[in-house]
């Protein structure tokens, strides 16, 4: 059974100033992990049109499942949508039903021209809902344009979650001891050979000035990945690494 | 005068998994930013040689630097050191001058074949100091690898970063008040049209239930922005948003 796969488009110059920390790509990858989408890329990219079109027309070919972030508020260098439509070839114009949601949520305030600006979408746009500040996202094809502000990110992509096409469910076995990466690559290595269904990685850390290495294998094939688990749990404590074996579970 | 530019190249299944928040980019992007190099485009990858191989291809023709972080460790998914020499088509040997620091590293110690992997670069490279834990990056024309762990990468960074091309300063000036973005987005973006010169970004936030926006000015142009701070300043105290103004240093 394939797995669907994913891309996320991350827009926004403060991320790439420095300004801003992003949390917004671990926190999709966590949610497609947990329905078994693959996310196989992620870029950022400035708030330049041309650079926001290139990167958008590249990965909807490529993957399943195209998510970007950030660049759909009120101010001038808000230029998502209109990005987006010009990568598609789609006139950007005002939304009936995004208008509607706009003005119900700014009642008795002015619905000024910076408002109106969150209701343009590409035609042949469907609306993503944003529960928290109304401003609507949207998908076109299979291109999902959400906001960069982390709650309403959060919201918007867990409303859509559900109508995503899921992947078999993705087994992930964490084995982690005090042995140096080193120490256990050789045997590790063997494992990895041995289960090629099978990905297995192997991440350094460092705790009170100790030094370990968590193993983390991960597959569709749950007795498989138990398998290694055990393996490699077995490895880990004959270099007397004392090791723990932890489920882990994306999106919980 | 024109900026170097650069892209970062994050590579780790990890990163993609959810399993891991990165926090390289957003160190790597503050340093660049205050030496005046324009962080132009960053980009994560699964351990997949021809993934790495295509984004390394693609990045390094289009900016001054690349950035790697990511899979130069002695286990068997640290691909980045074969996929980089596989996409300058340069063999991948051991490098004496690596060897000769490891050993020294690992006195006593068994240097085994997993350790010596890490010794292993593209011919031609020029070794990048780790202090840490002595394996080191490299650098082959304008691709600089870097380690993942980010106590490593940050002294591989600081390491290299007064041997970068430096572009004019980038001076940032950011102005914050309790005003809703959409108040200030017209007054704002006519600002913006007037210093074409600067990038000037809006970003909304909430602070104990309160909304504001930080209001951003970067540009090489220090006069420019300043000058253009002073009109937001004014712009957000005529709103009531009790704005307050701070310059920002990036990597300070």
């Amino acid at each position: 059974m394939s797995s669907p796969t994913a891309a996320v488009l991350i827009i926004g110059n403060e991320i790439l100033s420095g300004r801003t920390q992003d949390i917004n790509l671990n926190y999709i990858a966590n949610k497609l992990t947990a329905i078994g989408v693959r996310l196989a890329e992620a870029r950022v990219v400035a708030d330049i049109e041309n650079d926001i079109v290139e990167a958008v027309n590249d990965l909807r070919k490529k993957y399943t499942y195209v998510f970007t972030t950030g660049g759909i508020g009120p101010t001038h260098d808000d230029i998502t949508s209109d990005s987006i439509g010009k990568a598609f070839g789609r006139r950007v114009s005002e939304n009936a039903e995004a208008r509607a949601r706009l003005e119900a949520h700014y009642a008795g305030a002015t619905l000024n021209a910076a408002r109106l600006r969150m209701a343009r979408v590409p035609e042949g746009a469907s609306l993503i809902e944003n529960p928290v500040s109304a401003a609507p996202g949207f998908r076109l094809e299979n291109v999902y344009v959400l906001a960069g502000v982390p709650n309403i990110m959060r919201a918007m992509l867990d409303s859509i979650i559900a109508t995503l096409r899921h992947g078999p469910e993705i087994h992930s076995i964490s084995v982690s001891g005090y042995v140096a990466e080193s120490t256990v690559a050789e045997e590790l290595e063997a494992i990895a050979k041995r289960y090629p269904m099978l990905d297995i990685g192997s991440y350094p850390w460092v705790r009170q000035a100790r030094f370990g290495t968590a193993l983390v294998v991960r597959g569709t094939d749950k007795a498989s990945a138990e398998k290694a688990a055990d393996e490699i749990f077995a490895l880990v404590e004959s270099k007397g690494g004392n090791p723990e074996r932890e489920i882990i579970q994306p999106g919980a």
